[in-house]
């Protein structure tokens, strides 16, 4: 580079062109040494500009890919010239024949590593201010920052990848479903507020003062509505909302995939649904799901892993110890619901840190303290606890866990819900901290026979723990108002590692068993009119029987991509405080907007 | 039927059976004369029942269509005593065998008209009520009660087959669109207010007291930030909103195929644009669209047509006569800044009462009245103007339309948006009368060279005819502040048959020319900077040339589907006061709602 070069601002060259009728040719990732000789245009963003020995070089960068672009003043004075004003991330089209890259200048990780670009003729199409921070797929910029020039973080090739590969899981969802005969029907998004579920979003309508439209949290009651209208086969990829608190992988606006079909059973759904998913795995990222998934119940599910959505890419099982506390000296393992222990193998190697951290871990779930027992290398059982157990609970727990030297058992132990809860999330931390995680393996199952009810002391009543909708197993009619807690729901959710990415159900079809359904729940006569009315309506005009399921489409992706937050497979997403940081949403409103809509803000005083 | 029949409720065979692992091996329109002696399962409503010559006979309907079913005592007594049970619209499962009709019941307007099944075993799926209209084609019930009972409006073969074409078109088109590469990424549905166009639907946020969401008009900013982050080829089929007075075809969500590409010019989207609607309407409805569009300047449209949206099914020209009066003794046309004369062939013979009727309905568009004249066929003039008009007049006149003896002439004069608006309305008006319209044809044509700009009196600035992103055509940054009126933007609609379904632009793509346009239309720096920042933003960091289209998918829907009314295309829709009858939505919400949104109502004396 001339001395010249470094002083020369070369703004004079800095003139944005119209495109004028030039029209690409191919995408920076197609040209390769089968093109060598051929004239070929391309257009893209400057990745990178180098100038070495008098030549100019630039990555060029588009959606597919990188091409290696030289500019020579022997090939063309003029085109070399103007080349020096090119920066970072100007956009440009370039004109030129294709050639080998001299010997040690192959780039073996490109597709396009072979050949290079020496430019004929070249257009500036836009230039670009120094970037906030750099285009490259390792960023140390802060997620905020990002999100804030959303548009720039979205040219980074690491997530724009995944939406190439959210487009293709979405079409392959949509083929799939169109072959079997599902219509993609659209159901409204200014709808009705039924609060029986999670909080709604709220549109005060204009038209009706004082009346609210709510976003719907899921297409649930319409796609019921279009079973009952005879459409048979029924799919949406559609947004649903809720107006909760958001945990880090939680976004207001979600993506399902929302299928529901007529004259059908749990059997039919469930091995339409797998299918699906091992199409969308293996049309997306080549991968061969297994011909069955396996299927464990709901009541199995917490036995061995002590949550409903187990991972079981490893082993690692959950035991109940409860009997051999019964009469026991320790009066936290007696006096506890549940005793739960987990046998690690090799365990006795963790730390005194790393256990005072998962003690703080559990707590998270309720849980009020982690006990251990470690079997050092010479058989001595080190613990705290210990000294409580009488020899015989000592032999029983020997047997029950097949504990061998150089193990640890963790224990839980309360309230059935907190022991599963805590000691289950801690199988996912020691299963990574052992290494027992085969990070690109996928492990799908379905989980069954859920109760169709929950208590909620809260409330002082049953909920229902899919939705009121649900059906109870066949033959359970009555048992959902005479034992509530052994009714099991006609209900199925599809986990992968552990993650659940879909549930659904088969639906009650009369109006006589969803009555006895809302008065299990509480839900008076009056009230069920008011929210459901419709539904009600709908079941005694000849509703056929039917069920579907619903994937969160984002979820799915997200393992798909092998993406570590929902943020990055979501195109604008929002931050845990609900805004989003590029448009500035939410945002003050003017107060004619308000007034026509009837209402005002509520002063803070007030609220 | 014997009088028992007639007495007996049959009650105790009204019992709902599971379905028991029962699969239907058909729908209802799949069987016919090759199936001969096959055992099949089929499931669906029943649309009639009669009895005869000792048979029940149904016709038992899913949504593919009709299959006869006979149930015989001869053939199963009880099978035949519990038939007697079923009425209309009752689901049933039935399981035959397939035998050919007796002579003289082959019903030819029916796939499955040679055949029918005599029942070997069925299953009472489901009982209905007597649905408070009749589940045909042909209904008198009203349009609310059908609304408010939208799930047995849809059970009608009319209606279904709208949305069985609807998921077919929006297939198709995303097929079309996934080949070329456009990759369907979801944009946000709580988003920000940008009052510049219609009237927003305002989201309270609950975590943002005071602030407010707004539901999107259409993705335009979001999909033009997915071209400066380099996606290259976006779309969506997604849902858009207006919170406007509606007319009687819109709907306050709809749904619009949105699409925009990068490093393109308006021939590129326009070929591609007019690739994927002759696919749709290939793929179907099996028509043939020509292989390329006509086009048409907005000039030429407003001239010939009166409107920039001309349905070319026929011809019927208006012609301007603005010179031809321009000394006239007949002050209304010597004084209009236009008059436009429409020649009507054959129109001599329109009653008085008819050309009362038509000068009430250019009343609509600001007309003051509908001058004519009738040529009899003596050619006399006939008209309460003509003895106002020169000879002169009269002879350029009859040069200028061809006027024949049976004609009839009308004439528009005024201020120029008036003339053309009402003219242009009475002649589709003139096309239905006199049966020019050929209503199976369909005539697609592209408007383009619209004006950048016009002025809006009441805001006295002027705003964006498209949007305030659209590109002026080359060679005209200076034009848009220098004579606005003049200016062109490079913008196209598709119109069909007199319908806009389509309309796109080339955007801005540089901070240059983005300013100078907001600039244009009055919108200072601060507001740009307040609204559309993060478009400002955007394009000094390298945004390329860019460009796209936006279709309204329900509204081409309903030109696929021949379909009077918008709301026969979607599923659940609003009426005109933005209501849904069948979940009336909007609703009053709990006060705890408002409270937690920071809001509360405004009370009806302040309102």
């Amino acid at each position: 580079m001339s001395e010249q070069t470094e002083e020369r601002s070369y703004d004079e060259y800095r003139v944005i062109e119209d495109l004028g009728g030039w029209k690409r040719t191919h995408n920076c990732n197609e040209v390769t040494a089968k093109n060598l000789g051929e004239e070929v245009l391309l257009m893209g963003w400057v990745q990178f500009r180098r100038d070495h020995g008098g030549l100019i070089f630039i990555d060029l960068r588009d959606r597919e890919g990188l091409t290696q672009v030289v500019f020579s003043p022997e090939h063309n004075t003029d085109v070399h010239e103007r080349a020096h004003a090119i920066r970072s991330e100007y956009v440009v089209a370039i004109k030129g024949n294709v050639r080998l890259r001299p010997d040690g200048m192959v780039n073996k990780n490109l597709t396009t590593g072979e050949v290079e670009i020496i430019v004929d003729e070249w257009k500036l199409l836009n230039t670009s201010e120094t970037p906030p921070f750099a285009i490259e797929d390792r960023t140390d910029a802060a997620e905020q920052l990002r999100l804030k020039y959303r548009f720039l973080d979205l040219r980074r090739p690491i997530l724009a990848k995944n939406f190439i590969l959210r487009n293709k899981a979405a079409q392959s969802v949509r083929r799939y479903l169109d072959g079997l005969g599902f219509l993609e029907v659209e159901t409204p998004v200014l709808t009705k507020s039924t609060p029986e579920g999670a909080r709604d979003f709220l549109v005060p309508s204009r038209m009706n003062n004082g009346e609210f439209y709510a976003l719907p949290q899921s297409p649930q009651l319409f796609k019921q509505m279009l079973m009952v209208s005879g459409l048979d086969r029924y799919f949406q990829i559609v947004k649903c909302f809720r107006d909760e608190d958001l945990r880090a992988d939680r976004q207001p606006e979600f993506t399902q995939i929302d299928i529901e079909m007529s004259f059908t059973d749990e059997e039919t759904i469930m091995n339409m649904a797998e299918n699906m998913i091992r199409t969308v795995f293996s049309e997306t990222i080549a991968k061969e799901l297994p011909a069955a998934f396996p299927r464990m119940t709901f009541a199995e599910a917490i036995r061995d892993y002590g949550v409903d959505k187990p991972d079981v890419r490893f082993d690692l099982k959950l035991q109940e110890a409860t009997e051999i506390f019964k009469g026991s000296d320790f009066k936290v393992f007696s006096k506890s619901e549940l005793v739960k222990v987990l046998r690690v193998p090799g365990g006795a190697e963790l730390s005194r840190k790393e256990i005072d951290e998962y003690t703080k871990f559990v707590e998270i779930y309720g849980s009020k303290g982690l006990a251990w027992i470690k079997i050092k290398e010479d058989g001595e059982w080190q613990s705290p606890i210990v000294k409580f157990f009488s020899e015989d609970e000592i032999a029983k727990l020997k047997e029950l866990t097949g504990v061998q030297p150089g193990d640890i058992l963790f224990f839980q132990a309360g309230s059935a819900d907190i022991a599963n809860t805590a000691l289950g999330s801690l199988r996912l931390k020691l299963g990574e901290r052992f290494g027992l995680i085969d990070e690109s393996a996928f492990a799908p199952l379905w989980v069954t026979d859920f109760p169709l009810l929950e208590y909620n002391p809260e409330e002082k009543r049953y909920v229902a723990r899919h939705h009121p909708f649900t059906s109870p197993q066949v033959g359970q009619m009555d048992t959902i108002t005479e034992n509530p807690d052994a009714a099991l729901a006609r209900a199925y959710d599809i986990v992968i590692n552990g993650y659940e990415i879909g549930g659904g159900s088969i639906r009650i079809h009369t109006p006589e068993m969803q009555q006895k359904m809302f008065s299990a729940l509480g839900i008076g006569e009056e009230e069920a009119r008011s929210k459901f009315g419709f539904l009600m309506d709908a079941l005694k005009f000849g509703a056929p029987p039917h069920g579907g399921i619903a994937f969160g489409l984002d979820r799915l992706i997200m393992i798909l991509c092998g993406a570590k937050s929902i943020r990055d497979v979501i195109a604008f997403p929002k931050t845990q405080k609900a805004t989003c940081l590029m448009t500035e949403a939410p945002s003050a409103v003017a107060s004619t907007q308000l007034r026509e809509l009837g209402i005002r803000l509520r002063e803070k005083k007030e609220a």
